[in-house]
């Protein structure tokens, strides 16, 4: 191969649209060059044929398929393109199933049925010629300031590994490769603000923000992962070998691809300034183990060949990428494709099962947050149904949803999703009940005009069914979603000023929120008759909020996210050790609205009799039980959650740490025991000297309604010596959830 | 010695009064036992006779004269114990001097006037038989959520570290011992809340918060220095031999105690969770490299005597810092000491040139933020003097102070203190006006009723001049202080509302902030006629604000910190890379409502002309020299501040840095060149192989009025290779201002 046909199997091509933003600063690389130009010695990837302009899928995979043609037939080596698509909350192209987001993931703790997600949306991308999907995010969420907390799953690790990893089992079982996202540190960026630098020390890297890659690595088997953006303690992490080689592959065995965050590289030079110029850049993130550039070759190409033919990058580097390059093309079959057979056509990407798993997945992630017995609603009734979110298909999906992302560009264009808002579901779920509609205000301006009407519809009505929240949107479009972060965590725009005015009607008030973080709305709490929580619920998310409403679907979420007290309180998270706690050493509670795991039912549930084996050990499992009855006079579905707190360490410790879960449906007055096997590696740490340990010496148990409630204790002591853990008893997912 | 004469050489025995909280969870250890049982193998320190009640020096001397003749005639060793006592804002002690806070000195950019006032400190003590005091606080402001920022100098660690070692040389000039708080990373809690986690990586401690103590070691000699209850990155300080011993005493060379913060040592059993019992702490943090427990021997008496004898902790770790503790009382000539003299009476604890020294760093110390012209004020005239500060003499002290640390517990005793309120001030500096006082609201309660009579004597006046701000105290007691933590930035109380009421009236209103921290009050910057920000001022504050607000006094001071946008745009500091600043990656701005160095005058200053001689090279200096001007009509002092910006690194660097500062007095129309010859160490940092290095390469310069503009700009390339910085060449200190 040339040094020219090796580069261009480490680019990708990007053959935008109309000049919509949708990656940062893209506008300074507006590719002069076509794609006949640039891919004449062959390409690495085709960025995002279908997901950047509302056109028909069959349309696109003429074009896709004329392309791979020409590239196996006018380029010296015959090889085609791999094809990479968005797919955080389905398939990233136009009339695409578009599902909850992450947020929702978490709240549904439901790993098996993101799983199910995950290989439905593969389906799709694999017919469509789609070979890789840029998705699922990992990042812990660590501050709920932060706009892309919306493409997240939850603080809690475990979590967003188990759930994360169970997408990318999912996506992958359908022939399609997964990316994990962003590799690593991005969601701890300072005061919540994208891109800002993170404060993070090696021990909160390797046990809080890498776990989850490396689940999605060790148990998911991931095939690519993306670097972030971020740089944390000074370092760029696209030039971070330490982190891409060395933890990423030379411990956890990863041997897929690393591919760039959308100009990830040339930031290296034009942002970070660690780079002197491209070339520099080019070089510095090959040497830290960085394999294609996205997503197009700025400093991969030409900047790339100048640098190595002057000797200041070794070609060796670009050999390595190269060939990894090409491993991923063979093990995708790429390597063979001709591509002599017709495109598809009329590929159902909407279908019957993929409208099921979403209704399922969005009936899961409701979180009841507060009810006092006026839910479900009386029927028949009058229900004024009011708010800027209450009767806006757009405000369902999230920032990297076709809709938000692409569609918010073509007004022209129409949507081609059938989505019921809120309000036309409710109509639908409560067919006997009179409904009237007032929006009061928008989600993020300050015309407060419209909240007289709204204030009227609330005193005639017998409930008042207020749906406020986010509208997700990028760069600024947005009041959530990449580059829309927040320095206050009240309801965006005149919103909280309508809920009072619809509050003091004295009319009862059931306030729905469809957000994509969580806010500090404590003062809702005890002033709202109900408090319903939705992350961007997704194509089926109006049926199933309107489902919870009239009580058809009994609500089963639980809180991914300790909802805040506060921008001010930030950051937070419920793993902090005693001392980020509350306390006599600061006047200030650090207490949130409501906790981490926090979640109501129209039943409710008993939890008692944890029982711990004896005998446990620093290399072995807890075998814990506890039972689980429905107490209530209804069926549904609890999350049991076994929490942990390690006594004494050689570090500080969470005062609570999520150990293990399990959704469990119940029928009135049913009792079953669940069993949790947990590997005592979920309590192992980062010690003095740098190694995961688990170390001996007694381990406090509970199972509860949140982290801090604890409804049944137990206590462990951990025998044996100070374990150091490897990596083939790193059991971190699955094993621990059986 | 036996052991328990060892050990009795390594704890502070502390005489406490009524019970009053001046340290945190002290309930918890109350001692049950007298000194004298205590003490009969001896005692290394008395913990603060002076400074916990309001009693008569002479009376203490007394008490203390005999009990360190106890100590000499009747242990069997003869060693008297080292004496120490709180010394942040002045000597800790009934009627003694009471000085700016260190937030002031930040805004004096005044080295030699800290390092006199340091001096006359040091006096006071040394006249009392005290030897080691427990200042400064060399914690680099991170966040102004946190209560003791108070107690800090600035976010500049530069700033930090030459206003510190000034405090250092001046007090170890007198005699006595300087104790460098807190070592290290206190001041970057989670959150800005007291003792919790602190999320740093050590390129950020090396490179932030290390240095001020680096310099106060390398050129201030100090003699001790205190560790921090921080844990960093999960490992509690107290427990962490790389920084105690390590980077301390290895790297530097520092060869006094380190003491531990009080009840520390407890700390790492109790509130960590590191130690299984005391014992083990108190091995945890000998095997560290703490010394000394304060302010009693909780864990270094028995239960250190029983893990030793038990085998759990080697003597020999006790032995070093015996050895350590009898050096440092060698060194005050306490081995020698026998207490035959009398008692010293009648010191003058606050003697004129106390007096003048807190006068002039009082008015070197405020910041005139904004005007419009209505300062000076034009007498004579009505002046409605208006606002919870503003005849309040606590208003003028810091936490740390003894009246707002101890006195504020004792109601009955007298201050015993000359000090002038602002209003009282203002009476005296206006003597042809008529004054009119009206409190408009407490500091920090809900109670509007005042409020109505201030806006009535603003309407009757020419101007109003409204002081309002915090209340120092410790926990929970303050606005501001140890444990007085705050979730938002605005004005404590009710505050805010009394300011906008007299804005409201159209009198001109000069809004006079007395403050521990910053505010976030951009709103007042363009709405009052004039803001003067003080930092706490001491015991000739009032005076200095009232000179300011006449004329009397040209103002001087420039912001020590910037002030902030708001709590939810927390933390931040001017110090950040390209990406902590603003751009398109986030929607929030990230600029404060007045940058760092920020400062106006009654006159008016130019610079020009900043020229940088060739040649620098990565192991020299660079030498500067740039032109500043007195463009007005008055004499007055400029603070030529030289930043810098280090273009391409192999880590990210900041935006600007200031590199050197000079005060410089002018006479209306005089020029003169200022000549600042900058190691290039200062632009040294941590590289990718953890080593301290600088690089070559292009460095922008400026001079300007504060971090954020440059007036003239140059640049320089420094030549030569990658240069390894020893702890020879790193010249921190007064070699950079020169």
């Amino acid at each position: 191969m040339t040094l020219e046909e090796k580069l261009a199997q480490l680019v990708g091509f990007w053959e935008k649209g109309d000049g919509e933003a949708v990656a940062p600063l893209q506008g300074v690389f507006d590719v002069e060059q076509g794609l006949d130009e640039v891919s004449r010695h062959g390409l690495g990837h085709l960025t995002r044929p279908y997901g950047t302009r509302p056109v028909d899928a069959d349309e696109r995979a003429r074009w896709l398929w004329g392309q791979q043609r020409r590239l196996v037939r006018e380029t010296r080596l015959a090889i085609p393109a791999l094809v990479h698509e968005e797919c955080l909350t389905g398939l990233s192209a136009w009339r695409a199933a578009t599902f909850p987001t992450p947020l929702a993931w978490g709240a549904s703790f439901d790993p098996e049925l993101v799983a199910e997600m995950g290989a439905a949306v593969g389906g799709s991308m694999r017919a469509l010629g789609i070979h890789q999907g840029l998705a699922p995010v990992l990042d812990v969420i660590r501050d709920p300031r932060w706009g892309r907390v919306d493409e997240c799953i939850s603080e809690d690790p475990y979590v967003v590994g188990t759930l994360g990893t169970s997408y990318v089992r999912g996506l992958q079982s359908a022939g399609v490769h997964a990316t994990l996202k962003h590799f690593v540190g991005y969601s701890a960026s300072q005061s919540g603000r994208n891109f800002a630098p993170v404060h993070a020390g090696p021990r909160e890297i390797a046990d809080v923000l890498l776990p989850p890659f490396e689940m999605a690595v060790l148990d998911g088997g991931v095939r690519s992962v993306m670097h972030s953006y971020a740089e944390i303690d000074g370092v760029p992490v696209a030039a971070n070998a330490e982190l891409l080689t060395g933890v990423l592959r030379d411990r956890w065995g990863f041997d897929g691809t690393v591919v760039a965050d959308y100009f990830g590289v040339a930031f290296l030079h034009l942002l970070h300034g660690v780079a002197a110029d491209l070339g520099d850049a080019a070089g510095q993130a090959l040497a830290a183990g960085v394999d294609i550039e996205l997503p197009t070759g700025d400093a991969f190409l030409a900047p790339l060949a100048d640098a190595v033919r002057a000797g200041r990058v070794d070609e060796a580097l670009v050999d390595r990428a190269v060939l990894r390059a090409l491993l991923q093309k063979a093990e995708l079959g790429l390597l063979d494709a001709t591509f002599d057979d017709e495109p598809p056509t009329g590929v159902d990407l909407d279908s019957p099962e993929h409208r099921r798993i979403a209704a399922r997945l969005a009936e899961e992630s409701v979180v009841l947050l507060s009810n006092d017995g006026t839910l479900p609603l009386a029927a028949p009734g009058r229900v004024a149904v009011i708010g800027p979110n209450a009767d806006r298909y757009d405000a369902l999906f999230g920032c990297y949803s076709f809709v938000n992302h692409v569609l918010a560009h073509h007004p022209e264009a129409e949507v081609g999703l059938e989505v019921r808002t809120v309000r036309e579901a409710l109509a639908t779920e409560l067919p006997m009940s009179s409904i009237v509609f007032e929006r009061g205000c928008a989600v993020d301006d300050d015309d407060t005009s419209g909240i007289a009407a709204a204030v009227d519809a609330a005193r005639a009505a017998d409930v008042a069914v207020v749906v406020v929240g986010d509208h997700a949107g990028l760069f600024g479009r947005g009041t959530v979603g990449e580059g829309c972060d927040r320095d206050d965590l009240e309801l965006p725009g005149v919103q909280r000023a309508l809920v009072d005015a619809v509050l003091e009607t004295g009319t009862p008030v059931v306030l729905v929120l469809l957000t994509g973080r969580p806010y500090a709305v404590d003062w809702a709490l005890t002033r709202a008759a109900a408090v319903v929580q939705a992350f961007f619920p997704g194509e089926e998310g109006g049926p199933a909020i309107a489902g919870v409403l009239s009580g058809r679907v009994n609500p089963s979420g639980h809180l991914p996210v300790s909802l805040p007290r506060s921008a001010g309180a930030q950051p937070y998270s419920y793993l902090h050790p005693a001392l980020g706690g509350d306390g006599d050493v600061t006047n200030l509670s650090s207490v949130p609205a409501l906790p981490f795991g926090h979640g109501l039912s129209f039943t409710t549930f008993a939890h008692d009799e944890l029982v711990v084996e004896p005998g446990a050990s620093t290399d072995g499992s807890i075998r814990a039980s506890v039972r689980v009855t429905n107490t209530g006079d209804r069926a549904g579905a609890d999350v049991v959650q076994l929490y942990g707190r390690d006594v004494v360490a050689s570090v500080t410790r969470p005062v609570a740490q999520l150990l293990g879960y399990r959704r469990v449906h119940l029928e009135p007055g049913q009792s079953v025991v669940v069993d949790l096997d947990v590997p005592t590696t979920r309590l192992a740490f980062t010690g003095r000297a740098g190694v995961r340990v688990v170390e001996p010496g007694d381990v406090q148990l509970w199972v509860g309604p949140s982290c801090l409630e604890r409804e049944t204790e137990a206590s462990v002591t951990l025998a044996g010596a100070v374990h150091e853990v490897g990596i083939a008893d790193e059991r971190w997912t699955f094993t621990a959830v059986r």
